[in-house]
């Protein structure tokens, strides 16, 4: 009896299921027809379609921060994965990477180097792409090889899951069919995240245990890595038994339950509210876990912590003052640490003053201001609550908002490509679905990010999601027009759009039994309406809410922000 | 008195002005904003913001083909850039490249590697995206170092306008204010096209006028390269000076006007019309110019013509039998042939017998069908007008029909990338504009394309754009169902927008001042009433048509196509 055999799309789709997976986003393409197959060959997974493949890229990084694992994302040769790059490229900055699985001609065509459509000149190689993408990604598989691809596949996707980042998988159309060894199946592949050396998590664990013993002021600051490589509930539950005072980032807002005594609010620099900045920066001992140390998650470089206080738990290295530990994984060492105090609490040496966050502007009525909206939505938010903050005024505003416990914030800080929360917003609900998560899900998007990507909406729509939509109208690129050129017509977007047309022509209307309701808000009284409705904020129908500002009120974080980076202030 | 000088942005947008360029395309970010405000300086310069990068890199391809002069794009640094990536590939492929240009951080930032937003990871290269691009564009120029500037620009643009292909210009921001030597601008650039032998071209010309003088039944084959690399009007010339049958391709469709007597056909190898294929292989001199010889541009590479009666005249070779001359560019060759020819117009031995296009299906009730709407839609253009046809089943069906003089089909068959003509019509509305171009532009996209790129058409309207939009509606990607997977539902895709709706939502409406005409129609009487109606087709308004048609009915030429890639059929 020979061995038993399955044919290469299964087993691909077969070791996605085993992650957990039961959605593979994407965009068919008559290269990954084929291919596509074999999803319904595979109990439990389905097919989404996206509008497009930039979207589905957007998609499959938010489906990867909700749920913890990474995203398959399947698109076509060329004209496919190149509309896709931005958004993998966006995954591969922000550590939300999926598996990118790209339809390719077969072997024999590949061979010849035939003129196929979406090639793009006579005798070229069909691989071109192939090394587009080499910065973008983690690892990859080609599958030229039946006696490899197997291998290849498990080791593309373990790449994947420890380290955050894309990989992609190229998949010619003669190579779905291949037989490969079924076995290899029943040993579901070792995704965990390991050190090579446990004497090294020892050392450093041992040296941050002597550090809080001495230290009279330690503090915890939480950044965004920790969250996208699975280290949320360890630093929560580091906080929680050592009650060290605790910060977040803009990229990591949500990552401490921001109601609890010992949160401590958002720290960014120079870009903080008061007393943050001197909170963490005359602390004399400073857990950093999961730093991402870009311009706008540091206030323009503006963060200040002497590394003689410093203790930095990375996903490529950890250090303590004196000493750093290339290529060593905070994760293990964080399930050390908190193991440790778990079993030996450290004592209190110093009770937390808490950073109260100020209100900045009790509106009631009138004109709605940057001032007042972002604190006003964030008391909109309900535990549980997924939410999606757009680059632009949303992301720098939002940060002044207090969040209910146990939050999921979707922002892009650091990459910041402008629509991509429409994208993510589709992905993080299906990932949602999936984990069967009872909390709303919550899109904040200025109208011009939403132009570049809203075909999305429909999909929302079609797939019978139920998102509350604000949109932000504020009369062109709000952002940009803060940075330079204010009056310039580049910043200007179309003002023409009807968003309160949106979701009907989108598919939420009586002739599709899709209920729906939009609203439009000039005024204070009109917004707090809006937010005071139990209807609308009941989430039972895809709703949105468009609020209308002034063309040139900036949140104080952004003018603050650009002040410093433009040398306006010190 | 020190030499005038002139700031290098200014500089720039001076030099695209010259080209007879009068509209910049793109999206704005940050790091091209000071870059932008150097276009208000130069006079008869205007901005176009598009919705998204993709769409403006459509639009600046559409742009292209209808000026003739490539249009100059504008994109920001890693969001901006890799999202037009697909479009700019397209526009490699096809020979309708643009002028690129990509603001970047500023020299400073670069040099330390600065985090900023947009960059992928601590202390990376900044210049990691400029190398992804390499494969899709024919040269480039980073503007690093002040002495070099501006003739890097200069060489870069002379490069666009010659190979027809994509050039990128790297703008650090810190670039923009760098002055430059005025004096400069007082030079045009010489952007003919020219080679380097003038012996050999004589050569090739002889050789051809003694071939034609043999030959007993000479035609000539004129390809889409023809028209990309600004042969049109001397292929136009050749024909009617010598009165050959003459034949388009499935990409140059139009190139020949269909009224004329020597017109005979398309010719798409075995997929073409009855004695199309014969007159072209039966014939004993064949003058092909601007051959594409991409898959779907012959038949599936069924194109059957015999080395010894085939003359090439193509942008990078041209070729007689027995010789082959590399590098030598055929516009030239065709200008001398064109001169000598009409001073020397050579007898014509055989009459052409016009091979008839038959007439498919003269439906005149009932459901629409494929195998009636194209030459139907044929029936309805205009003389002088413009006309986008998606890939899909419009790119198939279309060439059933018989356009009136001077057509200008734009379609991507050899890209193929869907979507494409929603942007690429935008652009080309545009180049109408700066032509004066009175002819009306008629858009036809399948319902599953318009939706990768349906923001676009906000553009329209936003910038007073009327063009006549055809949305076939027939339940998914039809190509894609003829090709793999008919019942599978990757291949739908969501049936829930209501296109009716479209024009009004995107700011066609009372409110705004903005006319439109929306119509539905199931059945050939009520598509006639359509077509028939005046108004409708006087282009007064922005107008859209929806066409449903059968979920599972496809154009002949598509079936027949298929059959052939894939081996159902010799």
């Amino acid at each position: 009896m020979s061995a038993p055999t399955i044919c290469m799309g299964q087993y691909l789709f077969r070791r996605i299921k085993q992650l957990g997976t039961e959605h593979i986003l994407g965009v068919p393409g008559d290269f990954n027809l084929a291919l596509l197959d074999e999803i319904y060959n595979v109990s439990g997974l389905k097919w989404i379609g996206c509008c497009n493949e930039l979207n589905g890229a957007y998609a499959a990084d938010g489906y990867t921060r909700i749920k913890g694992s990474p995203a398959a994302l399947v698109t076509t040769y060329a004209v496919g994965e190149l509309s896709a790059m931005n958004g993998v490229a966006g995954a591969y900055a922000e550590h939300a990477g999926m598996i990118h699985i790209v339809g390719m001609p077969a072997r024999s065509l590949q061979k010849t180097r035939a003129m196929l459509h979406h090639t793009m000149k006579a005798n070229m190689d069909h691989a071109t792409y192939i090394h587009m993408a080499a910065p973008i990604r983690e690892t990859h598989a080609y599958l030229m090889n039946d006696e490899t691809m197997a291998e290849e596949i498990d080791r593309t996707i373990v790449a994947c899951v420890r380290s955050r980042l894309p990989v992609y998988i190229y998949v010619p159309t003669d190579t779905v069919s291949v037989q490969l060894d079924a076995k290899r199946l029943e040993t579901p592949l070792d995704v965990t995240v390991h050190n090579s050396d446990s004497k090294t998590e020892n050392q450093i664990v041992d040296s941050i245990c002597n550090l809080i013993e001495k230290a009279s002021s330690p503090v915890i600051l939480a950044d965004v890595l920790a969250i996208r490589h699975g280290g949320r509930e360890l630093t929560r539950e580091l906080a929680e038994i050592t009650q060290f005072p605790s910060y977040s980032t803009p990229l990591s807002k949500g990552i401490i339950d921001e109601t609890l005594p010992y949160y401590n609010g958002l720290y960014n620099g120079k870009v903080s509210f008061p007393g943050v900045a001197e909170g963490i920066e005359n602390s004399d001992l400073v857990l950093n876990i999961g730093p991402l140390l870009s311009d706008s998650n540091t206030g323009g470089f503006t963060r200040e912590i002497k590394d003689e206080h410093l203790v930095l738990l990375g996903h490529d290295s950890c250090q303590v003052p004196g000493q750093k530990f290339d290529g060593v994984h905070f994760l293990p060492v964080l399930k050390k640490l908190v193991a440790h105090l778990r079993a030996n609490p450290p004592t209190l040496k110093h009770k937390a003053l808490r950073t109260e966050t100020p209100l900045l502007n009790d509106l009631k009525s009138g004109e709605i201001k940057q001032s007042y909206v972002w604190q006003r939505l964030g008391r909109f938010l309900r535990k549980d609550d997924i939410l999606l903050v757009e680059s632009g005024t949303a992301q720098f505003g939002m940060p002044d908002a207090t969040f209910p416990p146990n939050v999921k914030l979707i922002t892009q800080t650091f990459w910041s490509s402008i629509g991509y929360t429409v994208g993510a917003c589709f992905g993080a609900m299906i990932a949602a679905q999936e984990l069967k998560h009872s909390g709303r899900v919550v899109l904040i998007v200025g109208e011009g990010s939403l132009q570049m990507t809203v075909q999305e909406i429909g999909s929302y729509i079609r797939y019978g999601f139920k998102p509350i939509i604000f949109v932000i109208n504020n009369n062109g690129y709000a952002i940009e027009r803060a940075i330079h050129g204010p009056q310039q017509g580049y910043n200007d977007v179309s003002m023409m759009w009807d968003h309160q047309k949106m979701l009907s022509f989108f598919g939420a209307r009586e002739d599709t039994g899709v209920k729906a309701d939009s609203r439009a808000t000039k005024t204070v009284e009109e917004l707090e309406a809006v937010l005071n409705d139990d209807n609308f904020a009941s989430g039972n129908n895809i709703q949105l809410c468009e609020i209308f500002m002034d063309t040139f009120d900036y949140p104080w974080r952004l003018t603050e922000q650009l002040n410093i980076s433009q040398g306006r202030k010190k």
